[in-house]
């Protein structure tokens, strides 16, 4: 089957042929219809999550596709399951990491990779998609609205009538920006440095834009709120220092800064103590407290409902052998969220 | 009457005699028996706040007291009360500052302030005190006690058979290592670079000690926690970098630090972000988070039945006249917790 494997950081991915092993006890053996790419990949490709022991390694974290075969001790999901696959653990037993031969070459891969026609994955990281969605949209289940709704709707629990802040509108940051609509805030100040995303951002219930690129975000978020800061901030542009303004324009007793981001390797935040003396708070999220099993169906009702309208983030489509343009794009913000399609085919 | 004025920073205080106005709506007119003084008053006065824009101006924040007088609108208390002041703001009226006069020379003064005989106070900087605790040692329920005993209490809700670490034994990190003997704790880790307070320490209930000026901190706790970090940790030093240690050995996945350090103005706090998306909390204190009115009776309590032993803070005591001395003591650490005797005679 092929596959893209990372043989060496700062290099393109490789498509190559490899084989898979049997499968072990709680691994599941999906046959890929469509993946996503995070800017978590581009990060690893790019080198910037420290050292890399696990090369020549598969990745990927969000797909979409149909179970093949369960290894022993597998019940959550059967033989002819449509799933979504995700890095974010749920029930079910976690499996060993499987491994990849290419004539003798070993790849390592993680407990879920998706940038190959075939994965197998540990069963705590699939979850059962609902019949009604399509497979190329429901790829975002695996990571991105998990992580940016999850924000929204797991780690902070609006109180009616405040406002909130989203930094950055990559795939995390306009899953947060859908997910306010469920909720009455009475702003929603979507931030980027692009244009057309923030354009978009309207579509996807922005009340109020702020271009970063040309205007003084501090200022604009002290105007908006009359000089007292935001009750709610959620950054995901990536960045330690976005971290640091998305916290500092909380306001005090009670301001919560969510982050998604996770920086490359090594970028500290810096912190002003007296800030959360004053009672501003700040929080990392990992897959916006989200529990698959639990959370995902709530998910596909409201994109059933018509209140994720996920298809606008889908807008460039790539092959698994276009998967470097794929990456190139994301680099340079020319998508949101490349969609690779696998194997649409499956989808008939 | 006389008074302890700061003119300059970074300059001895002046005991200088001074004359008050009036009473306005929501001030009380406090005579002042003992007062302590806060690490705060120690930055204040060194000129580690940045500018001051107050100057000059008396301070101090925790004292003991009787009630002489009191303003239109008062309600909570009424001449002749026994009191405690602190800069916790608690029930009653908020009243503008008071300032006072030295031959046509004005002094400025906060809600509250104690390095004088005679002090005017907001009433909600003013908690009734009950029979039967000293004055002396009532003093530490204006600031330390609250703080220190808060941050365990209000802000760290201690889970069964956990670990707290407490970093800094002034007068801070002993109340709170006080308030650890009212929990079950598995380990009680008490960390400073003197030995006589982590003698003391285990008098107030540490189970372990670290000597950080000896050993090296993060590897004693690693081996205490089986490389796990803490549960909670206690930060009081007054040192951002102190905080930064403090928080970097929590647990991941709910593991909280809670600083009572204010640090020097601009001093930054530097953190990984991905500490934050594991799940580690950071949270500063105000006050502990306490309401004077609805916790010092508790604390109150917890003395008379012997279960906060206060008087082994109170060390060293000096005069009104000796202040600076005392400030000297506090900063070179002779002293954990000096005691102002400003007008000791009236507890007879």
């Amino acid at each position: 089957m092929k596959a893209a494997v990372l043989n060496n950081t700062n290099q393109p991915l490789a498509i190559e042929n490899i084989t898979f092993n049997e499968l072990q006890e709680g691994q599941v053996l999906v046959e890929i219809a469509y993946s996503g790419i995070c800017h978590s990949q581009l990060m690893e490709v790019r080198g910037k999550r420290g050292e890399d022991k696990w090369l020549p390694h598969l990745l990927g974290h969000e797909a979409t596709g149909f179970v093949r075969k369960v290894g022993n001790g597998v019940t959550k999901v059967k033989e002819g399951d449509k799933v979504v696959l995700g890095w974010i653990k749920g029930e079910g037993l976690n499996a060993p990491c499987a491994s990849y031969d290419n004539n003798g070459k070993t790849i390592n891969s993680g407990q879920v990779t998706t940038f190959n026609e075939f994965s197998i994955v540990s069963e705590n990281r699939v979850t059962k998609l609902e019949e009604g969605i399509p497979l190329d949209v429901a790829v975002l289940f695996g990571c991105a609205i998990p992580t940016g709704s999850g924000i929204v709707i797991n780690e902070i629990q609006a109180k009616e009538n405040t406002t909130i802040a989203i930094f950055g509108l990559g795939g995390i940051g306009l899953s947060a920006l859908m997910a306010t609509k469920l909720y009455n805030f009475n702003k929603v100040i979507a931030i980027d440095i692009e244009e057309n995303k923030l354009q978009l951002a309207k579509e996807f219930g922005a009340t109020h834009t702020i271009n970063s690129s040309k205007e003084d975000v501090n200022e604009r978020l002290k105007e908006l709120t009359l000089n007292e800061g935001v009750d709610y901030s959620v950054e995901a542009t990536g960045l330690a220092k976005i971290i640091e303004i998305a916290f500092k324009n909380v306001k005090n007793n009670g301001g919560l800064c969510v982050f998604a981001s996770h920086p490359q390797n090594g970028d500290l935040i810096k912190i002003d103590p007296f800030d959360l003396i004053c009672g501003k708070q700040i929080k990392g999220s990992w897959g916006g407290a989200c529990i698959p099993d639990r959370d995902l169906p709530k998910f596909y009702k409201l994109y059933k409902e018509g209140k994720l309208p996920l298809e606008k983030l889908l807008e460039k489509r790539y092959t698994l052998d276009e998967i470097n343009e794929a990456l190139d794009d994301l680099e340079n913000r020319k998508v949101t969220r490349p969609l690779i399609q696998i194997n649409p085919a499956l989808e008939k």
